[in-house]
C-alpha cells in the first residue's frame, strides 16, 4: 500500500484518475525563498499536453495548473514559502463512454487485469489511475525541480527522442538545447531523421497499430557528490524514477548495453587534470561512479514499448474468464515518445533535486 | 545522507567496509513463526564467496554468517521471533597493503574520486564501503527473503549468466533450476557456451584485463497483485534494487530492448483462459503490467560492465590533481558475473518479499 | 524538510495556508472496497467548524470537503478504489487585513518568530501554515480512518473535554458515546460541569483573555497486537500524532501522571481469565503494554495551553528587533478545546488505522 | 512491521534481545569528518550500566561497545567516514533460568501478553526484545548525536531525576551540568532531596516493591529553526522518541500541565530584544513554538511508572488462560529513573541531531 510518494527531501505525492474530477499533487521540501517562474511550469505542461500535434492523441485538455498553497507573491515575484505546494489540473475532455466495453474485460498488455486482481475492483474509465494521464503531476513537480537545480548549480536537463521503432539517430548521446529538440514535433533534434520518424508514426497510426523507441536524457552541470551509497545510489534512484513511467522497458546508463561488450581497458574512464580541474577523458560511466555523480554529464537511455492500445481486433478474456475479442477505442498516441520527453526530464529532475538536498549534509564542514 | 536501508515492510540496513572488522546488517519485518533453514543461508553465501573457483578473485574469506538476534530455537527448529535479525560476517583475509598506492590517487572508473568529493575523506583499503564485498549482507537477507516467498507462495527465483563479453546463449530467457546453473563455474546453464565463457575469462585474466556481460533472472510462481502504483511499481523497485548492485549498467524487463522494436500488435500479450485460469499467451510484459505482477514469470536482464580493476597501466590523477599512472593491485574478478548471480537473486527476492507483505493490505476483505 | 506526511501504510500528506485558496490533502493506503459514508465525513468537519457556537471563533467557513479521486460510485455506494484519495476544502472567509500588523512583528507564543527564523520569510495572513486551520485536513482523514477501524474491528474512538481551566470532571476517564458528548457545546459529557465551563469561557472571552484545559480520548474494541517495537511503539506514535496538534502541552497514557506516584504492587494490572478470555482487572496501562495494544481501552489525556491570541496589549519585538506593543486582532477561540475534540479523535484514528494495517504482517500464518 | 528504525537523516536501527548473543545497531547519516571521542561514548554507557550502585539492578554487564565500521583512524584521531557505523555490545551475564516460570505465563504490566498475542511466540528470557536492555544501543547513538550537536552548535543536553515517588525537587526545571547530576547515585542535583530519594528507593527495594517518578531534560544552545511543520514538529518527534522508552507514562513540554491552568495573558512568552538579539522573557513554550525551536532552552518533563517486576506475589494467568500466582525473579531496578537519565538524553540528542540535519535545507540561501 501507499506507493504514491517519491523522494526523501524533495517529495512529491500525487492523486487522480484519468477521467476523475482532477489530477494533482503536493510537493514538499523545496527550500523557502526560491523565485518561481510559473510560466515555465505551464510551458512544460504544454510540451506534455495531448492534442499538441497530428501525431499524438487528440484528447483535448488545456492542462492548466492551479497552485493552491506554498507560494507567496512579493514585489511582483512568486516565491516559495518552504511549506507544501498543493496543485491541481482539472480534467475536462473525458470521454468515458469510449471505455464501456472494457469495464468487464481485460485489454491486452494494459493494467486492467493486474489492477482487478490486486484491488478487487477498478475504475475502468480511461484506465483510471493506471493511465499515463497521471504523469501530468510529475511534470509540474519536475518543472519546479529543474528551477531549483538551475538556481543552485546551473544544472540543465534535456531529453530527446533518439529512436522511433527502427529509425535511429546515428550519433552517440549528447546534450541538445530544448529549443533545438522542440523544433521537431517528434522531439528528435536531427532534422533528416525526424521527418522519417514522423512519417513512420503517421503510417502506423493509419494501420491502427503502435510503435515504441528510445529516449536519451542528458543532465549537465551536475554537482559531483550526489547519490547515497549503498542502496540509494544515484543511478539506482534514477532507474526507479524512470522505470515508474508507463511503457518503459529498459534503462541504460552511460555506455549502456554496448559498454558491456568492451574490455575494462577500453571502458575505464581515465581521469585527467586541466588547470587543477579534474575530469574524465571519456564518459562511459555516464557521470556516475560508485553510485555517486562525478561531475560529468549524466547520460541515460530509456526504451519504450509500443503503446498497448491499438485499433486492431485482439483476443482476450473478460472478468468471467470467457475468451472474447476486443477492439481498442479511445484517443491514444500511436507512439508515446514525443510526449514522454518532458516526463523523462521531470523524473530525472525530481531525483537530482532530492539527491542535491540530501548531499547538503554529507560533510561536517557543510553542516 | 542515510542511504543504507532498502524496503518498507521487509527492510534491510547494512554496514561495513571491505577491510573493516566485519560486514553485517539488520533485517526487520520478517513475520514471526517462519522456520529458517540456516544451512541454506550459508549455501547462498558460498555461491557468492571469493576463491570458489579459478576464474574468480583469490581473496580467501570463509564468509560464515553469525546471527545475533531475532531467532529462537524450538524443538530443533530455528524460528523467527518477529524482532529484528542482526547478523555479521567477520572479515579475515584483508590485504590492505595492496591499496597503499590508491590512498591518494583515483583509480579509473572506481568510486575513489566521487567518494572523496562527496565525503572529503574515504577509507581506501579495499575500496572501503564502495567495494562489492558489501553485497555479502544482501545475500544473507536475500536468502531469508527467498525462504519467506517459498513458504508463502512457492515462489522460486533463479538467475544465470546469459552472456560473457560477446559469448551469449542463443535461446530466449527461461527458468533454470539452480542446480543446473551451479553445475557450471560460470553459472551458465548451457554446457557448450559455458566452456567458451570459461576460456574467455581465463584469457582475459591472463591479459590483465576484464570483461562484462549479462545475467538473466526469472521469478516463477509470483503472486499476482504485487507492486504499488504509481511510484513504487514492482518494476520500478526491482530496477532500483538491481541498479544498486555494483557494475550494473542496464536493466531490461520482459521483451526488453528488442521489444521496443516490435509493433503493438506483435508485442501485446493476449489473455487466454484455460479452465477459468487466466494467463497470457506470450510474456513480453515480463510478468508485470501497469507496475503490478500478473502471475506470469518475472523476467529481467541485467547488463554488467567489465570490472574496473585491471592489471594494466592506466593514466589517472592523484588527490593533488597531478597526472600519474597507476597499475591495479589487489585480488579481483576478471569478470564479476559468476559471483553476481546470487546477489541478483537476493535483490529480486528482497524486493518481491517487501511487495508481498505490502500487498497484504490491498483489499478490504484481506484486512 | 518535508514534514507534511504522517503514517507508513495509512498515509496522509496535507497542504494549505490559513488564508490561501484551499486546504487539502491526499490519503494513501486505504484498502480497496471499503464503503464510505461521505455524510459522516462532513459531520466530523462540522464538529470542528468555526462559528458552530457562541464560545468559538466567529470566522465563517462552511468547510465543505470535495473528494477528487480514489472513490467510485457503484450501486448507490461510494467505494474506495485502493488509489490515493485527493480532497480539498476551499477557504472562503479569510479576513487577511486583520493580520496587517503582524506582517513584520512577532506575536508572543505564536509561530511567527520561529517560522521567520527557519524560512527567512512567512505568510503572515491568518498565521499561514502554522494556523490550526490546517487541522481541517486531519479531520477528513480521521473520519475515513474511523470508518476503516469500525468496519474491520468495531473500534470506536471518542474524546471529550475533561477540564477547562481549573474546572474539571470529578470521575476518572471512561468511554462516552459521541452523542452524549456533543449534547454540550463545550463537549463535556457532565451536564453540571459543562455549564460552569461554558460560563468560564464566556467570561474569559469578555476579558479578551484565553484559557486551556484537558481532553480525554478513549478507544474501545482495539485489536490486541497493534504497535511495532521498539521505536514505533503504539504509545510513541500516538504521542507524536497528538503532540503535532497545535497548542498541546502534555500527554499522559493510562494512569498517567498520578500513576507515577503509585508503587508497582498498586499499579500493575493483573491478568484475569473469564471463560478463557484474558483481560486485566485494572487498566493503569491504558491499553498498551510494551508498546503494543493488549485489547483493553486505550486511554489518553492531552493538555492544551491557553490560546496564544488574546485581545490584550502585549509587549513584543518586530522584525528589526525593535520592542513594540501589539494587540491581537482576528477572530479566535478563547478556548480551543471544544473544537479540538474531533481533531484529537482524528489523530488517534489515523494512528490506530496505520498500526492496524501494519499488524497484518506480524505472523507467518496471516501472510 | 519494521519499527526498529528512528530518524530521517540521522538514522538508527537496532537489534538484540536481553539474553541473546549481542545487542547492537547501525547509525547512518552522521556527516563525514566528525572527530569522535570514543571514551565519551563508553562513559555514557557506564552511566546506564547495570550494577553501578546499590540502588540499581545487580546484573553484571561490562557493556563495552565495539565499533565495526564507519570510522577511520587518522593522525591519532577517530573520524567518521560518512558511511554507516555498525556497533555491538556483547551480553555476558544473562541468567535465563530466572525466567523459566514466565515462559508460559504473563507477568502483570509486562509485554509478555501483548507480544504473545502479536507474534504468536516470544523469547521469554529476560523479556527478550521488550527488555529495557535494548536501550543500550540508544545510548551509543545518543552519545554520537551529542558530539555532533556539540561540534556544530555547542548544544548541551542534560537530564536529571526531579522526583522519585512523592519526593520532588522544589524548584522549577533548569539546566544542571552533568557532573553535578552524576555526583548523586540517584542523579538528582539537589543534595538534600537526593538522600531522601536514595533512602526511599532502598526501603521500597526491601519491601520487594517498586516506584516511579519524573525526569527533567534540558537542552541549551539549540539552534532556532529545528522542526518540520506540520507532522514532524520538533515537540512531536521528541514526544515519540521519549515515549518509546520503556516505562514512560507522560510527557510535558515547557510549562507543561501546570501551564494549562494559566490564562493566555499569563502564559504567553513575550519577546524582548537585547542588543538586537531576540529572546523571550519567560519560557513557558519550553523552547518550541509552532513546532519549531526558537533558540530558548528546550525543557521537557517525563513521567515514569513504577517498575513492573516486583518480588511480591501477584495474580495473573498463563498461556492456557488458567489463573495462577507469580512472584518476580530476576535482577531488577526498584526504580528505573537513575539509569534512565542517559537514555532520556540519548533520545533527545538523536531527535535534535536529526532535525539539525533536516534544517540544513530550509532556506534557498543555505543550499
Amino acid at each position: 500500500m501507499a506507493g504514491n510518494t517519491i523522494g526523501k527531501l524533495f517529495q512529491i505525492m500525487t492523486y487522480g484518475e484519468s477521467h476523475g474530477v482532477a489530477i494533482g499533487g503536493i510537493i514538499d521540501g523545496i527550500p523557502a525563498g526560491l523565485v518561481i517562474d510559473l510560466q515555465n511550469v505551464q510551458s512544460e505542461l504544454d510540451r506534455r499536453r495531448p492534442g499538441q500535434s497530428s501525431i499524438v492523441t487528440q484528447r483535448k485538455e488545456s492542462d492548466i495548473v492551479h497552485f493552491l498553497s506554498g507560494l507567496i507573491e512579493k514585489e511582483g515575484q512568486t516565491i516559495t514559502l518552504g511549506t507544501p505546494i498543493g496543485f491541481q489540473i482539472v480534467n475536462s475532455d473525458a470521454k468515458s463512454s469510449d471505455y464501456d466495453n472494457v469495464e468487464t474485460s481485460f485489454r491486452p498488455s494494459h493494467a486492467d487485469y493486474s489492477y482487478s486482481t490486486k484491488y478487487g475492483l477498478r475504475n475502468h474509465k480511461g484506465g483510471g489511475r493506471s493511465s499515463a494521464r497521471e504523469t501530468v503531476s510529475r511534470v509540474v513537480a519536475g518543472a519546479l525541480a529543474q528551477q531549483l537545480l538551475s538556481k543552485c548549480c546551473s544544472t540543465e536537463i534535456s531529453a530527446y527522442v533518439e529512436r522511433v521503432h527502427n529509425i535511429s539517430m546515428p550519433n552517440p548521446p549528447k546534450f541538445y538545447p530544448k529549443e533545438e529538440i522542440d523544433s521537431s514535433i517528434v522531439r528528435c533534434p536531427n532534422h533528416e531523421i525526424t521527418s522519417r520518424m514522423e512519417q513512420c508514426i503517421a503510417e502506423v497510426k493509419k494501420e491502427g497499430d503502435s510503435i515504441g523507441g528510445a529516449i536519451v536524457v542528458v543532465a549537465k552541470s551536475v554537482e559531483a557528490g550526489l547519490g547515497e551509497p549503498v542502496f540509494d545510489k544515484l543511478n539506482a534512484d534514477l532507474a526507479k524514477a524512470l522505470m515508474s513511467i508507463p511503457a518503459v522497458k529498459s534503462i541504460e546508463f552511460g555506455s549502456g548495453l554496448s559498454g558491456t561488450l568492451l574490455k575494462g581497458s577500453q571502458h575505464n574512464d581515465e581521469f585527467t587534470s586541466i588547470d587543477g580541474q579534474i575530469s574524465t577523458s571519456s564518459n562511459n560511466s555516464g557521470g556516475i561512479q560508485g553510485g555517486i555523480s562525478n561531475g560529468e554529464d549524466i547520460v541515460i537511455r530509456i526504451g519504450f514499448k509500443p503503446t498497448s492500445t491499438i485499433a486492431k481486433i485482439q483476443n482476450t478474456v473478460n472478468a468471467e474468464g470467457k475468451e472474447i475479442t476486443l477492439k481498442g477505442k479511445g484517443r491514444h498516441d500511436p507512439c508515446v515518445l514525443p510526449r514522454a520527453v518532458p516526463i523523462v526530464e521531470a523524473m530525472v529532475a525530481i531525483t537530482l533535486a532530492d539527491h542535491y538536498l540530501r548531499n547538503k549534509t554529507s560533510k561536517i564542514e557543510d553542516v
